[in-house]
């Protein structure tokens, strides 16, 4: 099977494969331009006849689950990334599969850490095809030099869930890590010694996956409470000594920036939010857990508790600033798709406001709506960006895959997006004429802002004329880019060749870039 | 097109339909005999592209949204019953269909009440073909006389999942009534003027229905928290001045029984259960509202505290009492499927070992198991019993069908499963030798405890044994007819004629029984 085949330019002008490892794919069509007129993915009935009676659904081992779960060659695996690079369930599963023989396997798990540098000889071996999902670290820079066999797929979270549920990606076995379960296979991610806060990311899985087995290091009785995850969806229960590494899975500490330019540029963006008329009493707004989103939540924080308004809801990645600005009343709501540090669970675990969400709810583009449009404000990180305000959040200036797309993508639908960004790194522009890869299309990126200024997207209008008197340094996109270059000198282009490594969907599905192998 | 046609015995040795309103049906095999190989149901794709970036789903009225939801002949509308005799839309919604004209409509409502007598009028004049689901009262009596022009179809609340979930009833439109929602369609049933509890009857309908409608008269800002059922799934919003009548939704007042008969069978059912060794720390039961329940459920709770012993969930519908337990901290959870009383509502708002449930996670017989195997003991009514255990839910001794039949079907998987009940109602055996209308299969039917002592089925060898040294009034279940038939005589065959009303689905999909019209 050829890697990819039958290439042509999409919507955004970048060449893509429409032949990806042997299965059609759509290339990017714009925003909203692509309509599925099919239907959800089906999975098999059950019957209740052949779960046993007493609920019980523990078997001896992974290995043992595994090979009741039918596990054979040319399987789709899935895994989920809520244990970050402190997980140890993925690479057992494949020494199991490698063990049995097992060849061709697609791993598809929510993002890959790391702490899975252990799978490069299985996708040497051929016990792993291919990964399909966002690659952080050594597995990226694995495929960016085309060692691997198949061709790498990133998709967003939501793109992940849409690909799920359209069928797209058929997940033959699931293997859920679980902080909590009971017997039955109810599941949630807030209690026991890996407490990681939510499973959302493996709510897609244990849906439409044909087999799904939840492994856990903390059996309760049934009821497990909060079922993060039904029993319902769930075929075997696997108790084993540990899933996953505490401090690995949580920080414990999530800090603001100290940087002077990285705190410059975050008052900025707070300030830039005002003078926007964006922060508002009943505002909402999304921020990762980066030093520079923190330091701008903190504005924010200040800005309503000065003048004694409420967030409306808080978008999250949760740890410790938005949970005591949930205890100190500035905020009704954190809905929250995955938390960060121990503050972030234990706030998840106790209280009320503070919201388990899911790629579903917050991200899926094939649903009747999604949470992400409605965030007011949200502000995200970003590789590159360039004078079309297109953006890049997986490849380095180097050309090197080296990030994971999360839920970026999704979060570009807000009212209003932010990418606060250093000018230049290590002396390379961040501002360019052509991003290396395109992750998110420049109509729907709002604002650049950097430590020498902010660049508003022509197409909001509305928002140059409300900051025009603001006293804030709005420049042009091609001013910020020429100051770069008048600094570090114009961006060397990375080494690479034609030959094509990855593919990026757009949140519908659609390829819209590829990632070329780095000439080494 | 014919009602009904090609009759078959099925394995209950009754005579049922294998087309019913034009469409195959699959005859009943037995417990746990039919296993489906298909696939779940598949409902079109969806794309944000076509849904408000705003989040607000808000159309001007149930009018509008109808038309908009493309209300056409033939189509089948579903709505839920978690509004009991207090609903107060789903008459509108054919008042509706009526004023346009529209023909042909199959109800599906997971089940109706006298309130929706109203609806008479467009069954007769054809804007409603039939009813599936349960009917209570003059529906039911409308139907046993023959009126409906297609055949009703009563489905347990499991398999009013199943059926829904394995695509067997396609839902066009779903109007689902909502004390709480937001524009997006988020919404629950614990907040507001017109307060259920919650709203998983309307769960399955959310996720398969093509067209979803929420209808509410208290709309929140987003996010409407929690979201029993999620906006992503919802088509419209409409806001309305009054969904229900709480007096009618809930009682306020649920009591337990005054009754000496009936005090003395509760306590002959607690007394039971404690001598067969079910009550024990840990434990769980499921229990009705009915007043011999409440009353069972009373007597549990003195044996709990009395012991120091705690259960570890009651299934519920709730009401005070169960609350009163979870206050007191006798148990540790309550798995609630449905709220009658305020306490009930309140305490689900309040407590959070008071848990949202739905027909998917309780009662799905094709899902990877459920909840109700994992019951140790529930109590049940019924309106007839006979000699082999099999009982009868729906119709009185009369034939006429005037019950619904809940949740019934699924808790007979229970670990043991008991109904109290007694010997005579009106001078009528409830013991006979054949019951109206077979509901369950008397193999999954424990013990029938009536005033007069109590029978256990022969096949719970295990249950005779552990209280032959009880002291407890054991007879055998022909022992009991014969008393009844001493004090009331023969019990009086009902009025039937051949033809069919209404059939009885199996948790399975299969039909069990079929009721025939009353000759009237």
């Amino acid at each position: 099977m050829k890697k990819y085949d039958k290439l042509v330019k999409n919507a955004a002008g970048r060449v893509v494969p429409t032949i990806i490892n042997g299965e059609e794919h759509i290339p990017y069509k714009g925003v909203g331009k692509h309509i599925p007129d099919g239907r959800k993915f089906a999975p098999r009935l059950s019957s209740c006849a052949n779960y046993p009676a007493d609920g019980d659904k523990r078997v001896p081992g992974l290995k043992e689950a595994l090979i009741r779960a039918g596990l054979k060659d040319g399987m789709t695996i899935s895994t989920h990334h809520h244990f970050r690079n402190g997980d140890l369930i993925a690479n057992q599963i494949f020494d199991i599969a490698h063990e049995l023989g097992v060849k061709n396997l697609r791993w598809f798990p929510s993002a890959s850490f790391p702490c899975h540098e252990h799978l490069i000889k299985y996708l040497e071996d051929g016990t792993i095809n291919r990964i399909e999902g966002s690659m952080n670290g050594p597995l990226g820079k694995f495929a960016s030099e085309g060692n691997m066999q198949g061709l790498g797929v990133l998709r967003s979270h939501g793109g992940r869930y849409q690909a799920v549920q359209d069928g797209e990606v058929q997940i033959d076995i699931a293997i859920i890590a679980a902080p909590a379960a009971d017997p039955f296979g109810n599941a949630n991610g807030v209690d026991g010694p890996a407490a990681c806060g939510l499973l959302g990311f493996a709510l897609a899985d244990s849906q439409y996956a044909d087999k799904v087995i939840v492994a856990t290091d903390n059996i309760v009785p049934f009821p497990c409470i909060p079922w993060q995850i039904h029993g319902n969806y769930v075929d075997y229960v696997v108790e084993v000594d540990k899933i996953g590494i505490p401090e690995k899975i949580v920080s414990g500490t999530t800090r603001i920036t100290k940087s002077p330019d990285r705190l410059l540029i975050a008052e900025m963006t707070a300030k830039f939010c005002d003078a926007a008329g964006i922060i508002r009493d009943g505002f909402s707004y999304q921020a990762g857990a980066g030093g520079t989103s923190l330091s701008i939540g903190n504005y924010f924080g200040d800005i309503l508790r000065e003048r004694g308004w409420k967030a409306r809801f808080i978008r999250a990645g949760s740890n410790q600033y938005p949970v005591r600005m949930l205890e100190e009343g500035l905020v009704e709501y954190i809905l929250d798709g995955q938390t960060f540090d121990l503050e972030g669970v234990r706030s998840m675990r106790e209280n009320p406001g503070h919201v388990n969400t899911s790629p579903f709810t917050s991200y899926n583009y094939h649903g009747k709506g999604n949470f992400a449009t409605m965030v007011d404000v949200v502000v995200l990180g970003a590789t590159e960006v360039d004078v079309n305000f297109n953006a890049n959040v997986v490849t380095h200036s180097d050309g090197y895959l080296l990030h994971g797309i999360g839920g970026w993508q999704n979060c570009l639908f807000s009212r209003c997006t932010i990418l606060p960004i250093p000018l230049f790194r290590d002396r390379t522009p961040v501002v360019k004429d052509e991003v290396t890869t395109i992750c998110g299309p420049g109509e729907l990126i709002d604002v650049i802002v950097t430590e020498r200024g902010l660049a508003i997207n022509p197409l909001r209008q509305d928002l140059i004329d409300k900051v025009k008197d603001s006293g804030l340094p709005v420049k042009t996109i091609h001013e910020l880019k020429e100051e770069a270059e008048k600094i570090c000198g114009a961006p060397v282009k990375p080494n690479l060749t034609d030959e094509l490594v990855a593919v990026i969907k757009w949140v519908d599905g659609t390829v819209i870039d590829a990632v070329k192998r780095v000439d080494g």
